[in-house]
């Protein structure tokens, strides 16, 4: 029997488009398909044309590589903020994190990854040599690694602590310990273990 | 403290129309978003045109009401179809699903949803002038229903079978039991009770 999935070409290639995005399988990407096809060719015409728009004149500032509308974004052309301390994140979605805290008032460096053999992601891929000349550079006082607590971030971390470690820097990482709520019997053992030895002064 | 959501005008914006659609979220809608951000210039501009060509120029068959890429669709203009049977469904997603059974041979109709109170759908938003018209031309000799097992299909249903009852034709509808694979134990007491009042013959 000649039957095609799809009774139209065009459904067909919206939802091999759509399915081709990370989570969204066949079924859910007819489904958001059939839902757009419900809505106003305006509304239609204004999500396609906001992710072409947004992939062919989004920037990335010169500086921290962060993502932005204009050659520097808006926390590197802050004078207002600390650019002596600089944060090293993986990408966007940590300073996005970072910035919720409102707790951090230094600039930021975007990786653009981190260094993972198993993704055949090496130093070369990504933004480290723009960070060691901005290091190098004099201005630097501190040098904060805000990278996962896993072994490709450990890994990453490591790796530039050696790279740049000749220059006159303090590095530090973000403390590792206890999460706020966490009952502690649950907590794995390598978290606790390092939370006993790395245990802080007790202040009220 | 004046920050923004995101650094980025153009993120805000595909984000926003990403997280309209059903089940995105506003953290899904930006790890697409980050994901379209890493493809080449061209794939994006594949995918949101995909999706705004398939609105614009998809067309419904002005016989069934199917999608399709003409003003007939594929299986009302097969002509080793029997004409004579028509399947009501709600949506193309009901087609879909009954063609790839393979065990239907005749040809649909669709409603374009089902008659619901709740979400404020009467039956003059449906397709069903069409089809009372089409069974009053003398050709059709069944009409199967097969819509949701839900309140909503079966007043659906009811209707239908109301306004065209005068005509002389045969209804039916999909079987209700006990679904293949099922274990009896855990088939809700409904479904149990009417499949025991309704049993069938024993067929080797």
């Amino acid at each position: 029997m000649n039957i095609k999935q799809y009774p139209s070409k065009l459904l067909d290639t919206a939802v091999f488009e759509f399915a081709k995005l990370p989570g969204i399988g066949q079924k859910t990407a007819l489904r958001l398909v059939l839902h757009l096809l419900k809505k106003d060719k305006e509304e239609v015409e204004k999500f396609g044309n906001a992710l072409i728009d947004m992939r062919n004149n989004i920037q990335f500032c010169n500086i921290c590589h962060n993502i932005a509308d204009a050659p520097i974004c808006e926390i590197c052309g802050d004078n207002t903020r600390d650019h002596t301390t600089i944060c090293v994140v993986e990408s966007v979605k940590e300073v996005l994190a970072i910035e919720n805290t409102h707790l951090y008032r230094g600039v930021y460096h975007v990786l653009g990854g981190i260094i993972s053999p198993m993704q055949g992601i090496g130093p070369a891929d990504l933004n480290i040599d723009s960070l060691e000349k901005k290091a190098s550079e004099g201005n630097v006082k501190e040098i904060i690694f805000a990278l996962s607590a896993t072994m490709e971030g450990d890994t990453t971390n490591f790796y530039i602590f050696r790279k740049i470690n000749k220059l006159n820097l303090v590095f530090s990482t973000l403390a590792r310990g206890v999460s706020v709520g966490d009952e502690l019997e649950y907590i794995d053992e390598v978290t606790l273990g390092r939370s006993l030895v790395n245990r802080m002064e007790f202040k009220m």
